[in-house]
């Protein structure tokens, strides 16, 4: 099971200069009070700090995106990210690396990613999350699903996937048990990717929902994964439309979350062919989309 | 306490055409597993829709932002918006409106809010969100505060407010009960607005927990509030950079949440005079910063 640092990470020891690089988590002072009892102790935060991902291709060079993240896995989460949003795949990937241009501050090198590509730097048109912002149409959940229409395809329901609930009951546990930094804090999102008979593949935290995610696919992607579609992934907290976008980029079939998911995910659920399980406590659970994956 | 839909709203009964207008909750069909027994029933699932938030002034307008949000107080999300970002005062906002241009498409026009102002255009630099992204610098935490400290002032330890744990410790319970779609869905963040007695002034609900915020500065922006030193703001979920930073932008002095703050929350409310409390839950919570405003 995959949880340990980016493997490409071991690059920092290349660094110039003194940089504190930040960790998961921060420690720092607090006041409990507890039944109307006060007392000062040491806690435990996950950390939040900007990451800067930028891409490169030949010599020009721009910003994508700039996301508060939990710092770890910095190469997954641009590389995901960049997957996700269609604007480059891991084949197009030459390289990835902290920023160490000498026009970036010490405290910043560690915030900042420049992701090496090979063919061209992607359009404009495509950073703007694939709304339909043209004033000729306005912005909607069904013009949202159709951009997505043009880049993904639905996933095919005769995949012989089939998963039951007793073996999904079984997997938020798993995933918070594995979550080390949650186990610090008492906040961080997760995502983890599940083998068919509920073995643990690979687990990421982050602040972000949507940066767990990220991570988790920009690890496949570099370790030649994807696609997915053979895999289950489980997500703590809800399922929003961006969530399962990420799902579907990733070729994932099967996504799980501890909470509700919103109108929007499960409309995309459906148009793509995707199987959506909400309220995965204890033993019960809701599919709101692609249940002939679920033996119940 | 205002839960009420937007007084400003009612323009809509203005709008031509037949474009559906989307509500706070979506009926489905879901396929319940429970014990491995399945059953199939009606379920209510939190609205999920794209909002686009344009500002006009004169015949100059643009499209400042696209955020996922459930519908329902579109004019005080805009508004509340516009105001965390330093992108326009409640002063320099001339009306608020859904777009009836020809040019959008009916099932959008509900999806499309423009923000009439009486100054210019706001400048593009601020739409990046705060950070620092010039390459001189480059974006870490810290840079991320300086450029906040530009245009937020401290708030002032002296102001004499003043609580107490018994009152903090029901709280979240009060907020929890007044959510109408959270009771439905059960999958909506809320922040609520409360006095320092305790008292309930407004709620709102969102798919986002920063969009819930918005709503409810917005709300406060609408009816001459802010600034708003003398309330409580308690959000469901974790606190983050961006909900300090939108609540500090409103004046809050009391930030409470039911979950855990990020690294960053913490450093924004030590930075800023702010009061942090989090895992309120029950009986307990930790103070992370301006713990003089608590009577423990």
């Amino acid at each position: 099971m995959s949880r340990g640092p980016d493997p490409h990470d071991l690059a920092d020891a290349l660094l110039p200069g003194v940089a504190r690089r930040p960790g998961p988590s921060t420690r720092t002072r607090v006041r409990e009070v507890a039944g109307g009892v006060a007392r000062d102790r040491r806690d435990d935060l996950a950390t939040e700090e900007p990451l800067e991902i930028r891409v490169q291709a030949g010599e020009a060079r721009r910003t994508v995106a700039i996301t508060m993240r939990t710092p770890g896995a910095d190469f997954e989460l641009a590389a995901g990210f960049l997957h996700g949003e269609g604007l480059a795949s891991a084949g197009e990937i030459v390289s990835i690396a902290y920023c160490t241009d000498e026009d970036v501050a010490p405290e910043a090198r560690y915030n900042t990613v420049t992701v090496r590509l090979r063919g061209p730097l992607p359009d404009l048109p495509s950073l703007e999350r694939h709304f339909v912002t043209s004033s000729a149409c306005g912005v909607c959940g069904t013009a949202s699903l159709d951009a997505l229409r043009d880049r993904c395809a639905p996933l095919p329901p005769g995949d012989g996937l089939r998963v039951s609930p007793d073996l999904l009951y079984g997997l938020p546990h798993r995933l918070r048990q594995a979550q080390g930094v949650f186990g610090k804090t008492g906040g961080l999102h997760a995502a983890g990717l599940f083998t068919p008979d509920g073995g643990l593949v690979a687990l990421r935290e982050d602040v972000g929902r949507h940066n767990a995610l990220d991570k988790l696919v920009g690890w496949a992607l570099m370790n030649g994964l994807p696609p997915l579609g053979g895999h289950i992934l489980v997500v703590s907290g809800r399922s929003s439309y961006e969530i399962m976008q990420k799902a579907l980029g990733a070729g994932i079939a099967i996504v799980c979350a501890v909470s509700a998911p919103s109108s929007l995910a499960v409309d995309l659920a459906r148009e793509f062919g995707m199987t959506l399980v909400g309220f995965l406590r204890e033993e019960r659970f809701n599919i709101y989309s692609g249940a002939e994956r679920v033996t119940a």
